[in-house]
């Protein structure tokens, strides 16, 4: 019985086809006892062959909000995580991608949901003028820019993460230690990489731009950018890889050319997917609590579309640092500040 | 400008603030030049002010299907696959799960959307009667029980997989092959288990009770079995570890045991989630093509939606071996058909 939708049964329905009048199903549903045993049967037998749903309980699922979920792609493992928490939110997201949808801000506007959650890192600001005018209230998960400061966000402290990457590099002995970061005009990537250079220059280390690399967020370019790494004449003892995805192709550069991971090359990914757990060896990484951030988003827009102004309108979940195999000292230590010197 | 939702601009409210006849609002808005530039200057600003959004296109955004996609619980890299597939077939889903809901198929009835796509393993009667009854137009994606044969549904060939994966492995010359599937109930499971069995059978192997093995999918029963499995005093040689999240378990099993895979020890996944890319060696798997079924169920779900049968009721796509680096044959190959018989 899958075929096309029918209409909602109403009481009308029922009384009509048990022969009753409307009054009569009304007791029925009721629990009043005043109403044929036969007759009562009948009536309860339509009910449940129409799936009939009192009015109550439509009212309360209706009371369910539905909301747009957006991200750049559906392409990493990274988006379960952040939809497994705005589901915990108790909203309901409608998930699509902008890939290959550039009509997609119009397309919210017309839809006309509640509200909705974007999680981006490449909204421009033509979609965010036009998405403002239509007043569709918004909540933005990772903003890859600084969005107007009207429009709440939820992200993870990317520089702090990025520091604390870095110090741990250096405090196991490191001093060639390079960075991969994701795409240019990317927020969060640009604040990993601002935490690794206060985290070098708090150690006293010129910051190498050789060492500093900018690759997409994929697996393939952790791995490219890690074999240009690791052919230079002074190649680094050390890469914060920016995020998991990319630190998984570091390390299978590193096993391409025969260099042991912790012990010729460390490795620090940025996410803590549950690949990280599960990586050879089992990846040291930062944290970016995804499912909390998606919570926390799907509430405050919750608030919003109720009218609650948000209590604060840029939230930065915390990103410690998770020590697990795939770091360890330098194999040789070089003396302090040398190698960084000669550039 | 994120406010609480505001009710839709009607060419009335533009009318009134522009001070001007709504026919004058009307002829502005379809480019008719009998109006005064400064006029239609005016309604042309409060039409882009207050978003508005002519009936036509208003028509089209909801010709989009909003579907129900519900998983059993939003806690593997696989569910982005699958709703890649549906987002890319054109329905709009609202993704959900079963975890932690035991209500879903009620509220499923209530919420009334066009249709619900279910992504699920745990599909009992009870919930399947509930949602037949009320008519809700339904396609199963990876269906654990074999549907009413009424509920059309697309899975894999896991019998098939199950039976290329062991093949694999005896024409590399194991023996000793063992199997872990996922829970007892699941067809997927129990489908790719029988093509081990076939597989072994046909190699005239007898099958070992102790070589076949149950987990949950998860990455720690997939190491908690292989340790038992590798404890064994004839251990195998090969473990077709059900799914990869286990085959990944079963590479960190035998790295702790100090076993080289493939060297020492032989595993195959079943998923080929970009995961298996980027393990530590890459994975040999069999590929289940996720986002490909996710297109397929919206597909069809639209169509029944629409009111059009569709031709199959149980599609099972192909699924194909991809031989990575985690087999190799066995270090030292035991004669043929000896160990197996001893028990």
């Amino acid at each position: 019985m899958t075929g096309p939708r029918t209409r909602r049964p109403t009481l009308a329905t029922i009384a009509q086809a048990a022969g009753v009048s409307l009054p009569t199903v009304s007791k029925v549903l009721n629990g009043k006892d005043d109403v044929a045993a036969e007759t009562r049967a009948r009536v309860r037998r339509l009910l449940e062959e129409h799936a009939y749903v009192p009015v109550g309980a439509r009212r309360a699922a209706t009371d369910t909000v539905v909301v747009d979920l957006v991200f750049t792609a559906l392409d990493s493992p990274w988006a379960v995580e952040i939809i497994r928490g705005v589901v915990e939110s108790g909203v309901e997201p409608v998930v699509s991608a902008m890939a290959g949808n550039r009509d997609w801000a119009a397309k919210l506007v017309r839809t006309r949901r509640a509200g909705a959650l974007l999680v981006t890192s490449e909204l421009t600001k033509t979609d965010l003028r036009l998405l403002e005018r239509a007043r569709v209230p918004l909540v933005v998960i990772d903003p890859a820019d600084l969005p107007s400061p009207d429009v709440p966000s939820v992200g993870a402290t990317n520089w702090a993460g990025g520091l604390a990457a870095t110090e741990h590099l250096l405090e196991l002995g490191h001093r060639r230690v390079a960075v991969i970061g994701g795409p240019y005009g990317f927020l969060c990537s640009k604040a990993r990489i601002d935490g690794y250079r206060t985290a070098l220059e708090r150690a006293g280390i010129a910051v190498d731009p050789d060492l500093v690399r900018h690759g997409d967020f994929h697996h393939e370019s952790g791995y490219r950018h890690a074999l240009e790494l690791l052919a230079l004449p002074e190649p680094p003892t050390a890469i914060f890889a920016g995020n998991d995805e990319q630190a998984m192709g570091v390390i299978e550069a590193a096993r391409g050319l025969g260099l042991d991971v912790p012990g010729a090359l460390s490795v620090v990914g940025f996410d803590d997917l549950p690949v990280a757990r599960w990586s050879a060896p089992p990846l040291t990484t930062v944290r970016q609590p995804l499912a909390e951030m998606g919570r926390l988003a799907g509430r405050m827009l919750a608030d919003l579309i109720a009218g609650t102004p948000p209590r604060s309108h840029r939230l930065e979940l915390a990103t410690p640092l998770i020590v697990r195999a795939t770091t360890a000292p330098p194999a040789d230590r070089p003396p302090l500040n040398s190698p960084t010197t000669n550039d």
